[in-house]
């Protein structure tokens, strides 16, 4: 029988606009033993995503609500304490959907191997995990940049955002990015080598766009939804491709969610909207992972995580998000390396 | 020296909101005499878009806007009546936008010759003109409907809408049409094959989509936007295509434009939203008439045209549309065949 501790966040209330601490539970509970294919994974490192939130909500989507009662759905990089599957070692360093918790038991086949020498393990929960493989599959197979192109990306200096503007520069597309103050600004255009950054909390966001798109935006990545996606809109170039990844600005207000008012912006330029998550490309995360870990090496692909230290702090970690307060992929270490 | 009488309505100021009689000039000037490579064209019968809302307001579109003091832009049937061009004989029927007028000097080039054998004249205007070539590319070069596939369309009854159906009963979808009113419902089930139809002024639309879409919407060709846009929207099914077509619920309101507040159904579902004009497919009009008038005459593409009479009645006749007044394509006779 285990002895192990496990603490857990639960939740138990369907948050109405923003989470709040009293929507989650947090107590400690006997970590369990894994059975036949299955692992005991000691989490290291959590992942906060925006997706977090629609999680939390009732009803249909791309994937089921977390159920009241259970432990909150996470993405995880941890390392096998206990094994009962031949593919799997303890010492092992494994990515899965561990929860927000100290242990999981998971079934060997939903835990990926990962090398902690090609990366710091928190970046296989940013530019070459989930992140990394939904502007990987966003950017290529939805907007298909052309060289010469002229991306634009909201929540440039996130963790999906940085790695949309790394591709398209790879790609020999002219990058333009979002982002949330002069740090984030500076970071996209010196460190990850985007042409420009427009900082909407303290510059006209239409103002920008104009000057350094003057042919109009050929691919717009958008991650936040809301008044940028409405601008962004207003100056497509004619068959533009706006990828819908995310909309973060609208996700603690669902109920009176701002639709884009300049959708008929397609119609007049023959342009197409189009949404996806990454879980569509499944089959394809091998090519996707390829390729980020080979730009990695090449040191083509920058990547910054921010670590908050402790499990206990993830609702208010958590919080850091919706405020765009992270500089770089948001993790929460749960425990020591 | 023409002494021929030609009555023409100009636009004389922007609309603000719905279109008023005080917007045009209706005056008289002498029909002008064909150049070289010109004809002169009476008009016979004068098409009435949706489209030409837009075409009076200011500012960057597919397609300049109509100038102040400019007669006011819209396609036309009519007869050549003078010919300096040899590929064109007095007596002949052309096609070409005309302009709201009796009388109108053509390039040659710019008239396209159509046969009064095969079809009435104004159904040149209609399912064998603009809205026809509208529906045959939307729907199959942006929807991509495949057999067995879901296909909703609004504005059902009208135009394009009806043409749009008829098509995708063609490649054998099953058909469900949005129309505002029992007459015009019956109109789509009964006389044009749709599997069912929705009256938008009686019924609840979204309990009739669920009730005839059980597996969600594949196709959603849009004509009107707004709230019956939001709720196809909400009912998508897994890669579905919206085709945005128009949007004649708000072109008088374009200020207040309401966003389709259910877009983030394009990234749960994967799904894809496009626009188009048809301008943008001119290359490929002679493949979409032989395709229209194929169907026409092999009874599998069925047409009204709602004919009203009078080049006088032009400001009051076009308000018919934003109030969905007509019963088929609308038309002004201005002069008998």
């Amino acid at each position: 029988m285990s002895t192990i501790e496990n603490r857990q966040f639960k939740l138990i209330a369907r948050p109405k606009g923003m989470v709040k601490r009293s929507d989650f539970e947090f107590a400690s509970a006997p970590a369990g033993e894994p059975g036949p294919g299955e692992v005991l994974v000691q989490v290291l490192y959590l992942s906060l995503d925006p997706a977090m939130r629609g999680w939390m909500n009732e009803g249909k989507s791309y994937i089921a609500p977390v159920g009241l009662g259970e432990v909150m759905r996470a993405g995880g990089v941890g390392r096998v304490v206990g094994s009962r599957d031949p593919g799997l070692a303890v010492g092992d360093f494994v990515v899965g959907m561990t929860g927000v918790q100290d242990y999981a038991v998971m079934k060997a086949k939903d835990a990926s191997k990962v090398d902690p020498r090609l990366a710091p393990l928190p970046r296989y929960l940013g530019a070459l995990g989930m992140p990394g493989l939904t502007a990987y599959f966003g950017l290529l197979d939805i907007g298909q940049p052309k060289e010469s192109e002229t991306v634009v990306v909201s929540a440039a200096a996130g963790a999906v955002g940085a790695v949309v503007g790394q591709i398209a520069k790879i790609k020999g597309c002219r990058v333009v990015g979002i982002a949330g103050g002069p740090e984030k600004c500076r970071y996209v255009t010196d460190e990850l080598g985007f042409d420009a950054a427009i900082d909407y909390k303290n510059q006209d966001v239409r103002a920008g766009l104009l000057q350094f798109c003057p042919q109009g935006i050929d691919v717009y990545f958008d991650n936040v939804g809301g008044e940028i996606l409405d601008i962004a809109l207003s100056l497509l170039a004619r068959k533009a491709r706006v990828i819908i990844c995310g909309a973060i600005s609208q996700y603690n207000s669902m109920e009176s969610l701002q639709g884009p008012r300049y959708y008929l912006s397609l119609l007049v330029n023959h342009a197409r909207m189009e949404g996806f998550v990454v879980f569509d490309y499944l089959a394809r995360y091998g090519e996707g992972m390829q390729a980020l870990v080979g730009w990695t090496m090449q040191g083509k692909l920058k990547a910054r995580e921010h670590v908050v230290k402790g499990l206990e702090t993830f609702p208010q970690t958590l919080l850091m998000l919706f405020r765009g307060a992270n500089a770089g992929k948001l993790v929460i270490q749960v425990a020591d390396e």
